[in-house]
């Protein structure tokens, strides 16, 4: 086990009804008179969820300015159009209602507004937020992963990019979790994030950290309960039960806790935004398709992990077989799980045509300067080799 | 699973040397110039330990008072007087360097020292604190529990009151954990330590609460890894690999994050607090004879569970026996474990006579007008009964 700090100072506040204490939950933390609420889709003022919150901040005496249209990919001049808000309303709380995206705007536009200079500085490394306006969140997508977290990515329209700020001066005071905001979901977006979370989970555990026993447990428990609640919640979307285990596994996964003292791994995120990017493919269905392609291409580096990855997550028999065919046993396993989630495990599956892969590879590798990933370290030819692969994934049955 | 909030707002910085990184953790969280270091046994003084955290403290320009003699069941004549240091030399952070005696210490003088009235008052629920120095650790015992948690637990010589405090604002703002740091213990209090850790998950896992299946799984890994290497780290204290395991499972156990949404037991721990308190038994102890007893008493109020905890965490076959048999199977393999350990699992075995055992129940449960625990009420007569039975506890073997 590695050293490591672990630290996530976010209050969590899960269950039905709970977006109804948010004007409760502000007020633990400010008396502040005016906040800024983000949010994206107009989906929730439809269901009812925007008043429902509206009407529990009005109740502590707040006042509600609004900043929508967040997009997916937020953009950097909606957080500039939020901190001149923030600046000429006086406004000192952010709130965001909705996923990563709001979260992340809500956060961006907290360390912009008391810094005298461009927001941006700190996405370019120019400079380090010292202060934050506090934010918070109501989260309408499990497995979001900002709610807790100390990340915000933004992108600048200006020449597309995309950048992260990593500070625990950004993780939001508090946030709402409530299953039940989530029913009426579309079931590939679940899918997708069923996927997502249980990957969030697989780049943590494969490590070449030595003696993680503690993690490497509580990594196999959290997949073998999103395995068995993905299923659930994807064929009957209003079980509350399965919904709120997947939304509490989806935040555990991605909270520091399972990460800690050991090296994370992330080639597959990388590999799969390539694929997202260029072909517009969503965020877990590009996972859905490598991660199987990843595995079989780095097993051999240490089989072992994957046969303990096989045994207690995919219960598989140790004596099923000999080791490289117990870890292909698991593999197709997994791919039959997101089979049944109603994603794609090849290339083909996803409309993807095989002749980008060259161009993605180097795009990711910086032209083969930079791999990506720890466990085996992914350049240039062996990402292409992956992509590869991803042409060829199979599952039981 | 039921509505919850979680939060845990302590920074956790694990590993080995990090005691070296005191004064710039205390740097990071307050601009002070003179820390209260409060300590219990002199053996850190014998052994280092103290100079390498006073040393750490003064590179950041600080001073250090000592306030040492903290013992067992801390008590509140020494917060009077850590309080009335603190006012006169006009300090304003406070350092424990122990286990959960120093830890609650100094704890009870952060919020005692700009409270006007008798700290006291805050144990009696006469008033409620409203801020309090910050205070910090470094932790010289795994599953201390206090070095991240929202309690202190003070006696009050005057009437030997025992009372404690809960609320957020006393949690530590990090604690410093290294394994090594305890490589000196003696074996019997590694011993019970891992017995105390290992219940402290139990008195979470068995509970009335459905459908909470991603901290069951959580709960059942983390028993499994403190399982593996509680004997390992009993049998070789400088296996660093293991002591790290076994420390990290024990801040796991009881950071709150294991019983989120669900109903927890706490009767096996009330039982044993009698024991310990009329027979000068270790905590730990206590615990190896009545979570047996306990066991036996109450699984036919929810047989699967327990099943599912042989299966799961003892490994019994699922198609062992039938389910009394199964139940059994992993109460026996429990007391081996606990034997393995170096611990008693009989009243004989610890020496404590059959004839307290109404005095006991009488004090514990009022007279019988307050049951103990959740998942069962256990009312005079029951717990009369479960003393009986640890008389009679069996191991595998």
């Amino acid at each position: 086990m590695d050293n490591f700090i672990f630290t996530n100072t976010t209050k969590l506040v899960f269950g039905r009804g709970t977006e109804e204490q948010t004007g409760e939950m502000i007020r633990q933390y400010s008396d502040c008179r005016k906040i800024l609420l983000v949010y994206g889709s107009e989906r929730i003022k439809r269901d009812g969820l925007f008043e429902r919150v509206a009407a529990s901040v009005r109740a502590q005496g707040m006042e509600i300015t609004e900043l929508g249209g967040v997009k997916p990919n937020p953009r950097l001049s909606l957080v500039y159009k939020g901190i001149e808000l923030c600046r000429r309303e006086g406004i000192s709380f952010i709130l965001a209602v909705g996923g990563a995206s709001a979260i992340d705007t809500a956060k961006a536009i907290g360390v912009g507004v008391p810094y005298e200079g461009d927001v941006w500085d700190f996405f370019l490394n120019k400079a380090t937020p010292q202060t934050t306006l506090p934010t918070a969140a109501v989260c309408t997508i499990p497995a979001a992963g900002s709610e807790s977290s100390l990340s915000a990515v933004i992108t600048n329209e200006e020449g597309g990019l995309k950048k992260s700020i990593n500070l625990d001066l950004i993780r939001p005071v508090f946030s709402i979790l409530n299953p039940e905001l989530t029913y009426s979901l579309p079931p590939y977006q679940i899918g997708c994030g069923v996927v997502d979370m249980l990957t969030h989970v697989m780049e943590r555990y494969f490590t070449n950290t030595a003696e993680v026993d503690v993690t490497d447990r509580l990594c196999e428990a959290l997949m073998k309960s999103i395995i068995v609640n993905g299923v659930k919640t994807y064929q009957n979307p209003t079980d509350y039960a399965a919904r709120a285990e997947i939304f509490w596994a989806g935040a555990v996964a991605h909270n520091g806790s399972l990460n800690v003292g050991r090296e994370q791994d992330w080639a597959s995120h990388r590999i799969g935004i390539e694929l997202s990017g260029k072909y517009d493919l969503a965020h877990g269905a590009s996972l859905s398709i490598v991660f199987p392609a990843w595995m079989r291409y780095v097993y051999r580096h240490d089989i072992d992990r994957f046969v303990q990855f096989a045994v207690r997550v995919w219960d598989v028999d140790i004596a099923f077989a000999k080791k490289e065919e117990i870890v292909e046993e698991a593999i197709r396993r997994m791919c039959a799980f997101f089979r049944q989630l109603g994603m794609p495990i090849t290339l083909a599956e996803a409309g993807i045509p095989t002749d980008g892969f060259e161009e993605m590879a180097d795009k990711a590798t910086f032209g083969d300067t930079i791999p990506v990933g720890h466990f085996v370290p992914i350049g240039r030819q062996a990402m292409i080799e992956i992509y590869k692969l991803c042409a060829g994934n199979r599952s039981l049955g």
